[in-house]
């Protein structure tokens, strides 16, 4: 037998060591790195076991939620906003969805896919989500099942009004699918305070782990929607009321062998976040989101967002005139190692991203990133104040409340 | 604002150091562990796209295959299963879906949910799909347009005779979806040889990664099939025609972040299995197996599968009379730190599955085992002959070609 040969010339890869300020994955803490490289134990060992009911606890604490069905989803984030449709959302039902970026948009596919009727309000693309749109489109849709909004939109760095818009949806008795994704940890979330019934994140941004696990939660609501569907949901895989079995009983019934290293990874950012809290945590990002934003402006850029609807873990920031902004991600990645986004969609182009998540938002990162970008900033014929960038940050740090570093 | 407060007692996960052997996960090697817990990288990083081409090239050579659309899932082995049937089968179309244990049963929710009509066929739990009843069933049914199965039924540790199969549904114009979640690496698999048009596998089997990612190839009939659907797939996250665009194109589009550091451990596993060669890999599965298989023997278990059915890295045996089988596996799991599986569905408390798949593959695995079980089974009322089964297996590799151990 004759075997199709090996590749030539593939060697085990050695990773760069980058900082990660783009819209995620975010740097990862050296802790969770270590968690994730234990050696690897079944995913029904009973050690296992009791680390998966603590990652169920964790996450109830950082969604502030007594949902009982709270658990990591195995998969992506993209994964966590397709098993809320596809449980949630029967053929027929109509389902009202909020775009004002990327997300927005995903959510229609995947509520379209599910078999819902969508009815599609728009915002601008850097605004949040507008709360007397959400009103009247319920008006003249009565009888939506669901309401679906992103929370803290990752393409834009708007932050809508999930307690505003949960509140309407309510009284119209909707379900809401709220996309948590980049908000979870970073800002206020409060799933049971603001009555949200199916919520997903992921695991690469404010949480600091590496992307490819989708924490996610669902209300009672939510779930007798999903018990009193006609028809089986559409995934096997997704399906919540066989992932109830795997996730949520006394006596384990084997669904799909869970990431198990990955899970551990996630466990201790969830540790880390408790030991932090999260006030202190939701502060630290404004802290040093202030202090790039200084040094941000004073390099000459303009935020995207209104100051009142900014996500202090997102800066996207308007590309100046004449400026390259290929070029600009390029220089910083060659020569500093430094990781920041590029605009998505009808923004491509228009708007740099700088990520500011989890372990991401810490000193260093703002004083690597201004003075990177005051280095490059001239080269590519964009002036800059020398110094100015970093004095700003320094004056930001010093008029607010100091917070504690990341252990 | 009063915050709920975390849980009390969560601390930072230390896994114990377990032997795996049981049906996967399988024992990781330490320098997968090592590759995986190095710093993130972003998942549109140069490195990282330079990484990720190394790995679709390295999958076709495990693969056997030139398939252009070969990669990884972002997802575990269950939705590799699905990303097949949820692509290739529109509403309507009639598979043949053959079942000889648990994961053939899935194969039906799978297509079914796709909105397959199933013609089932089942054989016995032990034994492989039976090449008659397939012919037979494209007989009665010549206008299906797509055979399912799988070829190393983990539940049971039978290996079906994937090249007559796929053979049988190309005669008759179908498309092969094949589950070699736990044969790739661990025994002959040739994608292209013998016809198979999708395939996927899992990362915590014969590679001996953690679980967590689903290697899968698509040949180019299967995409003329996706490309031909008349609607779209149900789902939006395992989407081919979507996926492709991330993964094959030169120039990649957003679809999600792909899990990073998962990924660089599966690269790690790859070049190792290159560096091994496949040969090497499958004659080492072998020649641990019968050393284990006869010490096994001689402790009075008898094998569930015919031997020229048996798959050498999954070795299920049938539970003695008057075995507390449960008991032996936490005495195992207690005082040896070693796991093996349980029986699922019918084979539940009947069977036990020994695993010797990928790093778990090697003599120390085989001793510990057999010395383990040689202490424990007397204490629970079953007799051995002391020293008996270390004896099989030295005979059984005396008698065997040497293989070098995993460097």
């Amino acid at each position: 037998m004759q075997l199709i040969p090996p590749p030539a010339g593939t060697a085990s890869f050695t990773a760069p060591r980058r900082t990660l300020m783009g819209p995620g994955p975010s740097d990862v803490h050296p802790r969770v790195l270590a968690a994730m490289a234990q050696p690897t134990v079944g995913h029904l060992d009973p050690a296992f076991n009791a680390m998966m009911d603590e990652t169920k606890a964790l996450l109830r604490y950082v969604f502030q939620t007594q949902n009982d069905l709270t658990f990591p989803i195995s998969a992506p984030g993209s994964t966590g906003m397709e098993t809320c449709f596809v449980n949630l959302i029967e053929p027929g039902d109509t389902v009202i969805v909020c775009v004002n970026g990327v997300f927005g948009g995903r959510m229609i596919e995947n509520a379209e896919r599910a078999g819902g009727t969508v009815v599609r309000i728009d915002d601008a693309w850097g605004a949040p989500v507008s709360p007397d749109k959400v009103r009247d489109a319920f008006k003249a849709h009565p009888h939506a099942v669901a309401l679906a909004f992103v929370h803290a939109e990752t393409s834009t760095g708007a932050c809508s009004d999930a307690a505003t818009l949960c509140g309407i949806a309510r009284e119209f008795g909707a379900l809401t699918i709220v996309d948590a994704v980049t908000s979870l940890v970073g800002v206020p979330l409060l799933v049971d305070a603001w009555g949200i019934d199916a919520i997903y994140s992921g695991s690469q941004k404010c949480l600091g782990c590496p992307p490819g696990l989708s924490p996610a939660s669902f209300s009672s609501r939510a779930l007798d929607k999903v018990r009193a569907r006609k028809s089986k949901s559409n995934s096997w895989f997704m399906d919540l009321s066989l992932v109830l079995g795997y996730w949520n009983a006394a006596n384990r019934t084997y669904h799909h062998t869970a990431p198990t290293n990955g899970l551990v990874g996630l466990h201790e950012s969830l540790v880390m976040a408790a030991e932090e809290g999260l006030e202190a945590s939701w502060a630290r990002h404004q802290y040093h989101h202030q202090a790039l934003r200084d040094g941000l402006q004073a390099l000459g850029f303009a935020y995207l967002v209104a100051p009142e609807a900014r996500l202090p873990q997102l800066n996207s920031v308007h590309v100046p005139a004449g400026l390259d902004e290929a070029a600009l991600r390029r220089t910083l990645m060659d020569e500093f190692n430094l990781e920041i986004g590029a605009g998505l969609g009808p923004l491509a182009g228009k708007i740099l991203r700088f990520g500011l998540m989890g372990y991401s938002a810490r000193e260093e990162n703002v004083r690597l990133c201004l003075r990177a970008l005051e280095a490059v900033l001239p080269r590519l014929g964009h002036a800059v104040d020398k110094g100015a960038a970093l004095r700003a940050a320094e004056s930001a740090w010093a008029l607010q409340q100091p917070v504690a570093a990341v252990a």
